[in-house]
């Protein structure tokens, strides 16, 4: 029986190893958003249906995990509710009829009704649909419904994180899950370009604090409508983003030649040669965009903003990279200003995070004007990253520091003393709960990793004083309680 | 339309100072259980609805939220699926007939047909939601699966501790959520009553931190079993203890007359008044109890186990009493040794956290002599203590510790330079970022309770210095960077 037992395909249980490796990823994510006055909020997992559909487009909304209350599979409609309504309507809308002894007839085939009552019964469920539950599969969408919610008890602008965990009813495969954890920041209800620059800090310190080198990339939606508009295919950006990030790899001639076959005319690519070409230092990209997109308002914005983001930065000194990329593109569609990206260095993996400005954060809920600027870690990302590089902190994943070994009822008592006093002082210990063989216990240590244990017998109950071991060199010697503290600590 | 947004009842939304006071809680928690050696895990929010059935009761299972995925309505059916399924069956069953031109006839009446139809209907959902999932609606069950998964990679005793939210259908109500997180500890695989003596030394502790008087109740299902077995009534042990907790209230004479109501014999009756009359200190209890149960074996081990328990924990000095409480009898058919309750001594409300020993956790799901001891913080309710009593630590819930004033391009140009020096140790800084009315600032900086602000203007530029003022007194005096720092720290 005991073999038959699973969790969700796409879910994880995290074991204390994991746990402790998440925790320090999410303490470091949240000591900097706190470093920079942001602050968290939580929202419930169950949101309305209403709050989550259409949100996320067509497949989006494929996704979503829907919840029903036991008994009451249909929104408003348990199945016995359902049914009922079912015949009733069909009595209502000339489905069946009922003639003598409250026996029915239908004067349609089988094939029509059944049609027919299919119809029907989507319909009922559509209608107690709207107020089902589901969760989150977003931090995003439940942020905009608390912005709205709480509108006038928030001051403006609004610093927020959320490290909660998302839903989504995707095909599970390998590295991506059903549940998972998502680590925003936003800022909402300001157009400062100090956001943007304060978000990038946020980056650049966490990465920081990891040991991973990264190279952050931005670029802007605004010069991206500027390089559509100058050469006329404003529907084309996408096509042209994807064939300017292959000039390393294919060369300029192929790049160009991808553009034709993709429909744009000699004219508009002969306008993207120095946009394909751009090369040199961010501030170099500049002065070149600048002189493109001289005939675009839309775009000389989108510069002037990149300006003033990368020339802050630079004058505060980021410990990474910066790098301004035109082939940056992600959510096109939702996204207006300002665009990030984060790339480990030294791990061949996808963008670990990301983010950008975006205006209209709630207007899908009845709140116009309030735009925002935000970021996103890739917590399971980063978690691969810090594994592959091994860069957790030994501290930050180890667990009992102590573990009191168990002679007996008498050394117990001894024992249980000078364990308060450890833990007093903030030291993680433990005492072995059964006075097992020394061999069991030794080795619950060593699987758990417990760098020192402390032996109790006679002797040292006569002395007053406890045994400390060090389990990686095996060195053993007699401490007193404030010895065995300090020698901690 | 923004009118109409909301979140499901029994849901809430925290707000950033919620946050705050609900991390001191969870982290003061999580604190103290590593200090006991405990080790983090966590379970996904979604299980097997097979994991979750059957293991609270029918009430319980009621009250599951099942989850299902986007389009498949009915576990393995789609609603067309399930519809076709309805019709096909029914002519199977004979419930409909065909006849000429595809038409079809019942020779049922419309109620015996309606009646058959439902039952079919709950037939067919059923067979689908063997496959379907559900959202978890405690820690316990999910920890007990997660046992059994991961049993080769566990070394026991496994001390584990997990905090995460839980789901209930239930009707919502004050006090009553249908989303709430739990924050439970337990050991399993060892039997020694010095993981009970640890449990009520977190307790101690975490209570103690928070600066809440407590009494922690302990109690001992085989003392209940043996009151029982010496009395002949096994089945009124909760019908004795309900009569036994009024005594204070109702005196001895209608606590016996309440007793004779239940059923149970003047005999039996006269065998409980010591027991009902039980009073003194815990030793004093103890004495009593070994002799009006020295003919129950179980009853005189539930004894010895207690006096084990309660000994151990005077010599180490606990902060807060324990108490010997009879009438404490959670989850008997749960709970197979030691009880616990803990009670808040300044504010009226219910247990603030409970235990105990159970045997067979794992049992369900295949593994048998897996037994184990646990605790469970309330954590909704010591919020509310805490706040009623106003004990969340000023430096705990505080967010944000300087606003940096915004006065225009060039000030910021300074400011940042020195914000920059201020989050590198370590202090919780924010800068406006626009350079709105002064007015709008020193709002933001007051609704967000921030005590300190930062002003830079033309001459604190010229002397490299920034003007620091305390919200509180209003004093402001001009300082270096360095000493801006030290101020704060």
């Amino acid at each position: 029986m005991a073999t038959k037992i699973s969790i969700p395909k796409g879910t994880r249980d995290f074991s204390p190893i994991e746990m402790n490796k998440r925790n320090y990823i999410f303490d470091t994510i949240r000591e900097v958003y706190s470093l920079y006055g942001f602050q968290q909020i939580e929202t419930p997992a169950l949101e309305q249906l209403s709050t989550l559909m259409g949100k996320y487009g067509e497949e989006g909304d494929k996704l979503l995990f829907k919840i029903l209350d036991s008994g009451s599979y249909f929104g408003d409609f348990s199945y016995e509710q359902l049914f009922s309504q079912l015949i009733k309507e069909s009595l209502r809308k000339g489905y069946l009829k009922i003639y003598k002894n409250h026996k029915f007839k239908s004067n349609m085939d089988l094939n029509t009704l059944d049609q027919k009552l299919r119809a029907l019964i989507i319909d009922l469920i559509q209608r107690g649909v709207g107020r089902e539950k589901g969760l989150r599969y977003d931090l995003t969408v439940p942020f905009a419904r608390y912005v709205v919610m709480h509108r006038d008890e928030i001051t403006f602008p609004f610093k927020r994180y959320q490290i909660q965990p998302v839903w989504r009813a995707d095909r599970p495969q390998k590295g991506r899950y059903r549940e998972f954890y998502q680590c925003d920041a936003d800022v909402v209800g300001s157009d400062s370009l100090l956001n943007e620059v304060e978000l990038m800090q946020i980056v650049d310190t966490v990465f920081t604090r990891f040991g991973i080198r990264v190279c952050i990339k931005i670029n802007n939606r605004k010069i991206l409508t500027g390089i559509a508009e100058i050469i006329g295919e404003a529907d084309k950006i996408v096509d042209i983003t994807v064939a300017i990030d292959k000039l390393d790899k294919i060369g300029l001639d192929n790049v160009n030649a991808e553009l034709r076959e993709k429909g744009i005319g000699d004219e508009a690519i002969a306008k993207l040669q120095p946009i394909i070409l751009l090369s040199g230092t961010n501030e170099e990209k500049l002065v070149t965009l600048k002189e493109v997109l001289a005939d675009s308002e839309t775009g000389l914005k989108g510069v002037e903003e990149s300006e003033f983001i990368l020339s802050t930065l630079k004058n505060l000194g980021l410990k990474n990279e910066i790098e301004l990329d035109l082939t940056l593109a992600r959510g096109l569609n939702y996204y207006t200003g300002a665009i990030f990206e984060v790339k480990a260095l030294d791990v061949q993996i996808g963008s670990i995070t990301g983010g950008g400005r975006y205006d209209n954060l709630t207007g899908v809920f009845g709140l116009s004007g309030v735009s925002g600027v935000g970021i996103s870690f890739g917590a399971d990302r980063i978690f691969d990253v810090l594994n592959q590089l091994d860069l957790y902190p030994k501290e930050a994943v180890n667990a009992t520091q102590v573990l009191f070994i168990n002679f007996g009822e008498k050394e117990v008592a001894f024992s249980m003393q000078v364990l308060a006093q450890v833990r007093a002082a903030g030291i993680r210990a433990e005492i072995f709960p059964d006075a097992s063989k020394m061999k069991k216990q030794m080795g619950y240590a060593n699987s758990k990793n417990i760098p020192f244990v402390v032996l109790v017998g006679e002797n040292e109950m006569n002395e007053g004083k406890v045994t400390l071991k060090n389990m990686e060199t095996g060195e053993q010697r007699l401490v007193t309680a404030q010895e065995l503290i300090e020698e901690l600590c």
